[in-house]
């Protein structure tokens, strides 16, 4: 069977009302679906992305090669399957993939709204898309799943929106990002801000579509480097030296940097820098307990089946992060829930990576078949 | 007593032939002395510094409130203790504070080096050295000690001249630098390259002096995620926020990151970029056993009572490459070999900010009481 993938763009005019204090009027959500919504709705699985990834996260376009972005885990007779549920995945607000952020434009005129959009905030992201499900009819579903980026949004759904899903499976994220994290993205937007080509968010986009900005390039490395780790990059890299260039040449190349390059410069051309400068922003200001006096009071407010996955060589959000959200699980008498530690050497990509190290895990939890 | 700081500069006008096979000449080298040499020239320990650091390792110049770089070992009564140890330390050849760099003059005219210099490695560095404490008329010492690019320094020692310390200490070190720290170096070196007002390396020094290079500024962001650790980020920092600014602010910032600007933006305005790049390229491609068919066969030649000090939390250079030198001492029937792993929260960093953690460890080393 096909995995029925349709993209669809919503239309808003009513204000959204940001964590911020801010309106968000009016704006547009683009969703991909894969499967078939079955007759009593009961089939609906929610999938977030992470900072740079977009609705679009299995199969693939007609006019394109590259797979979305977790196609290994959803699909036909995959862990999430399209024959039995009906996947939503929305771009979140703020971004560039059709939902409405920094360069799209405002409402009255046509300038893009650059400096002018508001701060959203994880919440923020979450609160639009229960006003696309309530939209499409959807008021309950099955599951929402999520990594990095995702799993905060995935957690920010069993917080907020308790009575919403009826599993929750947050990966590779953390309740509150912690410095270490938010250095990285320190590193990424100061890198986009100097540079001139940036022009205080008064860029021309297709400019930067066409050469893309060097600033998001070098702060693109760093965030490489943050969703590795040193056994990850041994492994891959070594100390392995491009064959064409001399190991005393200033600018000769090991294998690492090459890859870094190639990388981060591709990025720079289909990332918009305004959309990351106000997702990062989202990201270090993510802070599940503002509003409650502890985690402990935020974590009893989950009412769904919760799951936890971490990575033991996650640098960017450590294992720890997650075995203390589990800690104050069972503390509370939360029985509800499972979490564990996935050993890898991949770091925080592992999420997007190493899906035959999870795959199963997220299949049987689906399936009722994880016992608690 | 005093501690006897003298700065001198030496100047050679015989070639210094490098590994890479060109050559350096005429060469400057400006080094610090501290305590007095006895008269048997027993007392000399050698002191290594890192990638930024300078000759400058320890007491207050008049004109100055900063003390050297590990002022807090030594000194008059600390674990390298002037009143008994003459102490040396050099500004490493490719450096910018008075050794010959690529921002020094060259020999026929006046106009800097800047991509004409010779890339440099660290046993260029450790050679020149050597030159150096001939002139001097030194040709054994007591001790080499050097932590981080220092530490490379010692261990090239320990290597490549085995007769000329009787005791060696390598910290927070490598044998060959990994591909996660060149991935860090990778950063910084494109931050600079891409930053107009570097000019391509024509940039004017005094303006950089005055104003900086916003490059050197935010690669210097990713090197400082690199000599911390997130635990002591997080000790640190935490997720605190500037009192004045806004969550909602999208310049608004946590403390973590106005730590980042404050520093490494000064740091812009004291190290030149061209050295910058010269050093880290000669840290990327250090490895010590070039030359030898493998690593066992490079510690082979260590003959001097050699120690290794690594500290757990090192994100750049990680117990585990120290603890593999160690292992293969032990292999090989060296004898005369310590090694210790040190907790510290601190990262890298730990080397010039948790001296408390090892300088009984390196005072016994130096009064020969530590058991091998």
């Amino acid at each position: 069977m096909s995995l029925n993938l349709q993209t669809h763009t919503e239309h808003f005019t009513n204000p959204l009302y940001l964590e911020s204090g801010r309106i968000l009027e009016p704006y547009d959500i683009t969703y991909e679906t894969y499967g078939t919504l079955n007759e009593d709705k009961s089939n609906v699985i929610v999938i977030c992305h992470a900072l740079t990834g977009s609705h679009h996260c299995a199969g693939t376009y007609e006019d394109d090669t590259k797979a979305g972005w977790w196609d290994g885990l959803i699909g036909s007779g995959k862990a999430i399957d399209t024959e039995r549920y009906f996947v939503i995945c929305s771009n979140v607000i703020g971004s560039c993939f059709g939902s409405t952020g920094p360069i799209s434009p405002k409402h009255s005129h046509d300038e893009p709204y650059r400096y002018k959009f508001p701060v959203i905030t994880i919440k923020d992201m979450v609160k639009a898309q229960r006003i696309l499900f309530d939209r499409l009819n959807i008021h309950r579903v099955y599951a929402v799943i999520g990594g990095s980026m995702g799993g905060m949004q995935a957690l920010s759904f069993a917080i907020h929106y308790p009575n919403f899903a009826q599993k929750i499976i947050t990966m590779a994220a953390t309740y509150a990002t912690q410095p270490w994290a938010i250095a990285f993205n320190k590193v990424s937007q100061e890198a986009i801000l100097k540079d001139p080509e940036f022009k205080q968010g008064y860029y021309e986009s297709e400019h930067i579509k066409k050469h893309g900005l060097s600033g998001m390039a070098i702060g693109r490395m760093a965030g490489h480097i943050s969703f590795l780790s040193p056994e990850s990059m041994q492994n891959k890299f070594g100390r392995d030296y491009k064959l064409t260039d001399g190991l005393y040449e200033l600018f000769g190349k090991f294998q690492v940097e090459s890859y870094l390059e190639y990388n981060s410069y591709n990025f720079a051309k289909w990332f918009d820098p305004l959309s990351f400068l106000y997702i990062t922003k989202a990201i270090n200001i993510f802070d599940v307990t503002r509003g409650f006096d502890s985690l402990e009071e935020a974590m009893k407010k989950v009412q769904c089946e919760f799951h936890l996955i971490s990575f033991k060589n996650d640098l960017l959000f450590r294992s720890y992060e997650m075995k203390e959200m589990n800690e104050i699980l069972d503390k509370i008498g939360n029985t509800n829930h499972s979490y564990i530690d996935i050993e890898s050497d991949y770091g925080h990509d592992a999420f997007l990576v190493e899906i035959d190290k999870f795959e199963d895990y997220v299949k049987d939890i689906l399936d009722g078949k994880r016992e608690i």
